[in-house]
């Protein structure tokens, strides 16, 4: 059901990596490798992981060799063990070893993303609504595939960039002379299109954000009681998102507290590579 | 004494990341905060850090809105404790609220490095010629500047590119018939400028590599006690590189075993990023 | 108050402008015009308009001759009579003479576009809350520009990209086999920060989509009667958006009905050019 | 017989346009279609049009997913009435979801053009040898598109930018001193393949223009009684274009009066989108 | 009187030359060369040289490191002696350093072609009206850059594309059937403001090119003799051309024989470099 | 044995040439040559060359028209005679005829490259193990298409680009005080996989460099019989390169002398283009 990320955004972002790796050529390749020799090579995982970026994987090495073949064996989203074989690349050997650390290094990120994403939802109670969402704490060239790593993993997006919801933040709230200004004014100026978000950081701010129409209310850092009482406040005249500083610990009950979103900067921002090689058979 | 990467490169992968966050505007900024409003934000360190990026900070502040100034107030490389002022940015309010996540993304990760770095290396024995380097799992697009950031942590670099050094690899070896014939092959095929590194995994290996002319030697995956014997049988005559699932832990007593490089790739693959927020006066 | 686009974006569409003027130089101004040559010119309207393009004038004419001076005598989304001076250019003549078509390309139509959607706002009753915006009919590669320009005309924007909003349509519709389990799957799907709109054709699909929790629903081809009982039948649980085949005659009767939002097509899709010319001193 | 424009021009803007609606996936079709649904859709005029874009079309959805089969039923140039099926794609339903907006906003441009610059070509006398042409006032990026456009609709196309032939104007020739001046300038300078063409507002200034050996010379808003007047002085020495202020109802009596060349920006400048719709199967 | 290549065409080549010498940085600088070391350099001729190419050389080390000045002490298109200080660059002594090469490689090429014209424009007779022209035997990403520099050693250019002049060569007229069917064709469709070129082998192609309104007609690979025949025959009615296999000595004779125009494609494809060293203070 | 360029750098650089030639289109192909029409043509060596350039050749056709057909008859690296067919290319007329000049501006230049290279290699004494390689004077944007051309025609390359070894000069020694401690200083800094080469310009100066452990030594502008002594005194403890005004003359004799490496800028800096021409069948 996922939507890949399209690939006019991928192919800038292969370009730039295969640049950086392989502009010079490949000197041990040219030197050890004869231009007619054939391999057939199995991404492996290393560990149990959450798999994503098949597409990723497939575009880098056709990019690199076009006549390689790429078979996904695993499906984006599914979580597997160790020594599963995800996918297989076969072809002149040349092209699969010249792509080799570049295509690793993309999956081994995407699939470290989609498996940290999971725990974070393997954190909810049982049958909880309430979502687990990225934050746009991505990195630089890769929010695409970030993003969509975060759903492959069974997490949901927050909004994708400054131009595609509102959201309010204490600087905003400074600048405006309070939550009902800024609220009021992010409500004529943006399209109808776009919901407006507001950060508070106290029950009373909640209050003015919820009487001043927000569609969602950011609850900044505040404790898990708190939160409870901000949802039993709320009684659903906005969405209620709980962030900063979540650690997996908090995940379980935040939700029992009610909230709808619970949003994470480090489904992203500090991902540990997902552990797959590069079998040659 | 560091050479910052390239504005070359940088700019390309600063462009990227601004289109990925910026291109339908701010919707936040264009409702509540006026055209004409000035502000004053500090990048400030939350954690003990390794500093780095000033240089990309001030380029993604720059592309945003001309007109800002920064100011550096701690060069890369210094180490900083909690609390402290990195880089200030003064100017239009709009323009630092539209680049700061873009320009904290950026800086979060190099400082991430580069504090990661100066821990490998201050697991050194004191007064260790043992060096600490990168491999080539760098994030995609960001390669100059994670590179930089693990000098900037005072650790040193691996080959840039498949194009700046030859590395034979168990793939290269088995393809070419032997360590010995892949050696030979590499010093024909490379620039003589290139150095000629071979990944051994026995004793026996090494040997070989040694008597073809190996300049570095990769000691794959071996045990300490291994590499100390690795060390003795080559005795100066090529560099060697300890490599494989190095931790924190090893480091040490593969300095003492004598080995020349220990290369890490975790200084780089899934490096947590620096806790670095943005104070507004 | 108006955020401008992001030179991030307007610098890709303003290198691609003059490259297709300029890549072979301007045969005239060499052979004409002396290196040395100094002019002042004064871009003005031929008719009344509502201005649009400042930045992009002063950056078009940047590109060409870093060193030439811009003056912006008029902001944008003033309305102004035939022969007002909106900008004046002023430096060495052969690059304001080398940068005039481009510059004025772009900015006639904008203004254009500006001019078009303040004669849709000035259509509303006075005092109407309902708005008039675009949509995603824009001219490839224009859109952050004709979505400035349409908001510098006293309109708002639609929805950015498809990334932006949900809009279901009937394609949508029919593949989901049902108005209602297209919101449920869209509101599954989408962020939580998303809002979903859903395209109606009936009355009856309008009451399953306000039932199945639309924030926005979009009356398509309906006639004004037909409007003004949705308006009733909604009460306000959702924006209501009416849209197709929208003219200018229209839509007063469609705001005094009660639609929130007239969507047009005519604001971007076909606008014609507004005639301002370069008047050299 | 008309040769579109080449793909390395189609391709830059194309990617620019899909990345302004495509950067951040598509949510309704990620809801919404299964990964596995196919669909047939077929442009339809909805209006009579000259066909035009049948190249672009194809490429827009070929580059946001590469297995989708386009069949032109229409040619390039051909006039049509409404409800004619001019292209169908067939494949992927989210594919050409995905790329609707951005093939049709193309097209209907394109076509557009096409319409347009044959309701002028249509408006010449019978067997008339005088050419409808159009000027540098095209849509920034889409410079090869319009041109191309204007081909298909019958007319023909002025020199294609500032380095393609000398055009003389009014700062030009004041620069110089004179129009004789100006010409003998240009003559010098610009390559001998080039076409020297001047700017002139009265007889006078022809008769110079003439007899420096002017190619072409473009009479600048003038009446059709004086551009009669100046065919017969010029008999023949050099093309004679008219320019300026050209409406449809004024190109018969100027072809009747014998100028070679009607240029008219209207062609690009201000061209209302043809009404083309996607009907799916 | 020149007009340098824009900046729009020239800054791409400048970004494409500093990727391959400075994209992973520039290891002798960052060991050697303090941070805050100052250095003045000043690029010299070592050999009698037409000087083309200062703005490249300012654009490539502006890019390089944004703070360098430049001074141009000696204009393109000059003719100096060797010992000559042509440019002075003056900064941070790394950013010269690492600009160095690739200004050298641009300049050097640049000036040869401008030394390489001037030869040739010398070797015409006293007085001569010919012209000595490029053809599109360019290097590929250089064509404006060295079109410029044709044009500062005194030569002239033939059309810049294929775009900007029609050239009826041996293929289109045995594709056409015939010398006059290529040319009414190519009248038919081209631009009016393109002149027609038709390239013959024989007088009698000659003829049949000038009775068909040719503008210009290539004399291709004639013997001087041919040539002065042609001139003969012509009489004026077009632009006569010598092309093919032209030397030095050649241009003389065929100057004297009246030929208007003597492309040369050696003015581009190959051209030694001039002898250029950068001195550093 | 020979590896490709990479197409993710040549593909950049033939998108550039073929904008230089073909944004505005081809006019006379557009006139004279039918859309339907198929033609055979032949790349034909007309001298004695060492073939170069083959997949460039492909891509330029493929990247002007797809579907056009390519064969190799060929292969890189081969001496053939004049008369001798290289590639040939078939398809629709169109294509071959607007592909002709870029295609053939790229391989005249790669072929002349690798000519000159077997050149140099020809002119070393019988089994000489002295190595002829380019140094970075290559033409900017084609520096990887002729690096490849130096080794099919048997010579090697020197590094890259400025981060992949470290070649310490005059001003670098300056700077650091001595030869000395300029190669400790390198040591230090540059990664362990980098060699360490310094030019020397005296007999001293190559004992220090030696004693300081530098890789390679580069004996500047020295005579044959001081390159000799050199030889002597350094006694395998360096690779030693003589370098600076190379000629082919003194190429015997210096590899006489027992240098390992002869650098040569003359490889790629002023290469005549070789001469290869299209025939159509």
């Amino acid at each position: 059901m996922l939507l890949e990320p399209s690939s006019v955004v991928v192919d800038r972002i292969i370009a730039l990596a295969l640049e950086e790796d392989l502009a010079s050529g490949d000197l041990t390749t040219e030197a050890c490798i004869d231009e007619g020799a054939r391999a057939v090579a199995h991404a492996v995982a290393r560990q149990p992981v959450v798999v994503c970026g098949g597409s990723v994987f497939a575009r880098v090495f056709a990019r690199v060799e076009a006549s390689l073949e790429i078979d996904r064996v695993v499906a984006d989203g599914e979580l597997v063990g160790p020594g599963t074989k995800l996918w297989t690349v076969r072809g002149k050997a040349r092209g699969i070893l010249m792509g080799e650390r570049v295509a690793l290094n993309f999956v081994q990120r995407m699939t470290g993303v989609a498996t940290q994403a999971r725990r974070y939802v393997e954190a909810l109670p049982a049958g909880s609504k309430t979502r687990i969402t990225d934050i746009r704490k991505t990195t630089p060239g890769l929010r695409a595939l970030e993003r969509y790593a975060v759903r492959a993993g069974g997490a949901h997006n927050h909004r994708d960039d400054l131009g595609s919801a509102v959201l309010i933040k204490d600087n905003h709230i400074a600048a405006c002379g309070g939550v009902r200004a800024a609220i009021v004014r992010a409500r004529a100026a943006a399209p109808h299109t776009a919901k407006i978000e507001c950060e508070v950081d106290t029950l009373e701010q909640l209050e003015i954000a919820l009487s001043a129409g927000a569609d969602i209310v950011l609850l900044d850092n505040m404790s898990t009681q708190v939160v409870a009482e901000a949802v039993k406040r709320t009684a659903g005249r906005a969405l209620l998102e709980a962030s900063g500083g979540i650690t997996l610990a908090r995940v379980k009950e935040l939700a029992e507290a009610g909230v709808d979103v619970i949003s994470v900067g480090a489904l992203t921002h500090s991902v540990p590579a997902a552990d797959i090689g590069l079998d040659f058979e």
